[in-house]
């Protein structure tokens, strides 16, 4: 029986974490079965026993998120942001024990989880400043034409208002960043959409005290609790029963691409269907052209150091590598190798997500012209495989996808191409990628075919990546207004929008117009008076209210 | 055997139809099979034979659109707004003969065709604006941070860049406007997608002359052929192909829902999933409140003029108005049947949609509390059907959807509703709509339950519809910076975009961020000089180039 308690949330009772999911600043125990955390680096249970929700647990989370979204929608931009950073300041108070917790569950080093944590809050606060600038809005007005022939123009107000609310499901390998409280939940309260969270069952007491903090600051702003809900259910039912209740309206999604799948065909088969927006696989190449290679033991140091940051477990790991054949690149490839073979593996998030890459590696190794180049050794515990490298050639990458295969951990294929034509065939073969990345050196200036080849690559890596990086690794996705975190299927769902940056808040918007619609009922961004301080497109022509920000 | 001509273009020929699909610049002649157009107002062929091509010809025509994406997505924007201006004008140009053949093959009166005619043209002229303009580009700039701690910031740099060749579907209802060189296509030409048309059946003279209109700006201007494509393919074989052709990158197209579910799955059946903007159903509801019927007889005329407009084959068309009971409401009622009762039919646009008009209003009027109240007399012809005014109560209506279903053509049904629970109960089961209306007349000034009951119903509207209008109807869509002609499902497959008006273009753009790229690499939208003249944010702040529209 599914039971109910008034979260209490006494100072001391902030830092344990029940079992329990919270729905609209509820604690409640279904009785759906039971989830406890392993700490990957022992395999041992770790902390409370989470009593699984079932279907009817989703419906009073949605059935509240739909009755606050009015509400919410409707706020100042003031009162969201201070909201968002009331988020923020509430999860920051509970920072070090989320740390902590986090650290057991995930394995991750407390160092990486500390800038994680950093990266969550500074990503709401930042939202919260996205609010107050009112771009998202994207307010348009055409002023009326009463005597324009043939016929008189009406007056027509443009606004971007929030979808309604948001099912967010929480990510592995970002515990906090892309979690409860990470990049979707962000942008979709910071849009005014209400966010129910399916946690990942990999961190669950993290979840639970990251869940708790954003209820509260729900309830310090008086806001109403449906705005946020967190839910801890069995295996996948949970997570379908979300995508298909009929009050969601937009779905954010990291993981894997049946993962990715599965929901996408859930949505697309409601009565009504609703988008997903899926982060799911990507190999995130790395063009290394042959001026680039005149160091090549630095530049090879620096990509296995890239492939093994976090045992490999970031979307925008390098799983792909295209080297020039001859000596230079056989010099790369030879760094590498010595690279990888120093390597000792660090512990994967969890059991299954260690066995998924060791199966995934196997299944690559045993195609047909792929070779394993040099292995690392394996670290402490039983989840913490030893980095692997592998090669293949040009030819074989072009012509066969299975070997662009993502292995989710630190596998990396180098691709070996002879000259220009080979690289510009396995680079057109390329899916689509959240990243890709050219290493061209002064390729530029060593006359005319060095230019014409970069000239032609980074046009095709752009058409298969979401960002395009010149000189540099992928990993690392710094939350700022230009950052492009999406990319071409199938590493999202839909290239249109992105995961990470601000520009994530028009996942969850739509444009909605006025047609001669009296002041009383228009929203205040589209007031004549602009009480907003809003950046207008006023019959055409940009207004701006003052020099702003 | 499928056969090929340069296309000669002579003056004199370009007021003539051939019966040729247009790949690329190219007159192609197919053998899967012929259609002719029907003259509506007489049941009778007219024109010449159109010569269909199959699935071989459509590879030819996306091939030809992907070879052309890398130039003309390159094009500076002056280049691309030359080419959007040349088309219209090569449009206007054969302007009097396509108005002519479009009253031959679709029966609407002259007078509305040039209207289309000056909308489609003066859309491709807008579009050409906004290509200069630039806003869609939505261009950020994060400076490089290189001494920031613990990590350096890299440069970051966003721009939106074309998705790559659209697919579009010629509308039947406005064989200009949304057709061959409607809205879409000209929305995916000005965000630099070359595009594939496929050609209505009901209107092929028209889409011919006016294809050829295009492709002869698309050589006038110097652009690869394969920047526009026509085709004329038999049944939904070429459609379902063209959006299974891996070379498209997304899909317009306005009809029928199952039309639209039809594109949907197929584009979601793909190995690499696409979005589709369907535009699809609506009925447009008009809510009337007793305030608002101070002259029931004028606003009921108002409302039948609106309904009966173009044969009521407008996806805006009223086809419902919720009325209060009463007397005002019964006022109201009488002088809109008596409206309706003096109207004649028009020829619609194909027996096929007459046939189904007469099916769907059949199929209203069978349901258990539906009355027929009035219908009008048939028009001259085989498919001019009087309009119809039905009635229903708001209990029939909130509780059984059936009651919603869309019949394209002068069919409305008044659902009449004892107070405001009743309204606002109606009103909250309404599905997804293009447009809502209100006539509140003085309410807000009323008293405390006026106001209360306007501001209880705007937000329910604006939650279910794109474009909400006051004391006005919903026929007449302006092509402007602040329209919506979008909505919630089931109006559209996706609520997130429009179809009309400027903001269009976006359905055609995807984000892509350049990270510490060289200057030589950049597009010039992102230059550090910003040659193009943008309106930027950099570092967060807007930066305007200089004062301009």
């Amino acid at each position: 029986m599914t039971t109910t308690h008034e979260s209490t949330d006494a100072p001391e009772e902030r830092l344990t974490a029940t079992g329990s999911s919270l729905v609209a600043g509820e604690e409640v125990r279904g009785d759906a079965g039971e989830l406890r955390a392993v700490d990957p680096s022992t395999g041992e249970p770790v902390g409370p026993v989470f009593a699984l929700v079932g279907t009817d647990v989703v419906e009073r989370a949605t059935r509240a998120a739909a009755d606050a979204f009015p509400v919410y929608r409707d706020l100042e931009p003031a009162a969201r942001a201070a909201f968002l950073r009331r988020a923020a300041d509430e999860v920051e108070a509970v920072g070090d024990e989320v740390v902590r917790l986090a650290g057991l569950e995930t394995g991750l080093p407390a160092g990486r989880l500390a800038g994680e944590l950093g990266r969550t809050v500074g990503q709401l606060r930042l939202f919260a400043d996205v609010v107050e600038q009112g771009d998202h809005l994207r307010a348009r007005l055409d002023t009326a034409q009463p005597d324009r022939t043939p016929l008189p123009r009406p007056d027509l107000r443009l606004v971007h208002v929030p979808v309604g609310p948001v099912a967010v499901f929480g990510a592995s390998n970002f515990p906090l960043a892309f979690s409860v409280a990470g990049g979707d939940t962000a942008a979709a309260l910071a849009a005014g959409c209400p966010v129910v969270v399916k946690a990942h069952g990999a961190h669950p007491a993290t979840s639970e005290l990251v869940g708790r903090a954003v209820a509260r600051a729900v309830a310090a702003e008086g806001l109403p609790g449906g705005v946020f809900s967190l839910l801890f259910g069995p295996g996948t039912e949970v997570g379908q029963a979300l995508v298909a209740d009929p009050r969601i309206t937009s779905v954010g999604f990291t993981g894997s691409r049946s993962g990715g799948r599965a929901l996408m065909a859930a949505a697309a088969a409601r009565p009504v269907p609703i988008p997903v927006h899926a982060e799911m696989s990507a190999v995130n190449p790395v063009v290394v052209l042959e001026p680039a290679l005149g160091d090549p033991g630095a530049l090879a140091r620096d990509y296995v150091a890239s492939l093994t940051l976090g045992a490999g477990q970031f979307c925008t790991s390098p799983g792909v590598l295209l080297l020039p054949a001859g000596p230079a690149g056989d010099a790369f490839a030879a760094a590498a190798a010595a690279a990888v073979r120093e390597a000792v593996g660090q512990p994967m998030l969890t059991r299954g997500i260690r066995e998924a890459r060791e199966r995934g590696a196997e299944a690559l190794v045993g195609l047909a012209d792929v070779e394993e180049v040099a292995g690392g050794s394996a670290g402490e515990g039983p989840n913490a495989p030893g980095p692997q490298l592998l090669t293949t050639t040009a030819t074989a990458f072009t012509t066969r996808p299975e070997l662009q295969e993502e292995v989710f951990g630190a596998v990396s294929l180098l691709v070996r191409y002879r000259g220009a034509a080979e690289l510009v065939e396995a680079v057109t073969a390329l899916q689509g990628q959240l990243t890709a990345t050219l290493h061209a050196g002064a390729a530029d200036a060593q006359g005319e075919d060095g230019a014409a080849l970069v000239a032609r690559v980074v046009p095709l890596l752009q058409e298969r990546a979401g960002r395009v990086l010149f000189d540099g690794w992928p990993t690392g996705v710094e939350v700022s207004p230009a950052m492009v975190h999406g990319g071409p299927w199938p590493a999202t769902s839909d290239g249109r929008t992105t995961s990470v940056g601000t520009l994530a808040i028009d996942r969850f918007l739509r444009p909605v117009c006025y047609q001669s619609a009296p002041q009383s009922v228009l929203p205040p961004s589209l007031h004549d008076d602009n009480p907003w301080g809003l950046v207008r497109r006023v019959d055409g022509v940009l207004r701006l209210p003052e020099v702003r920000s």
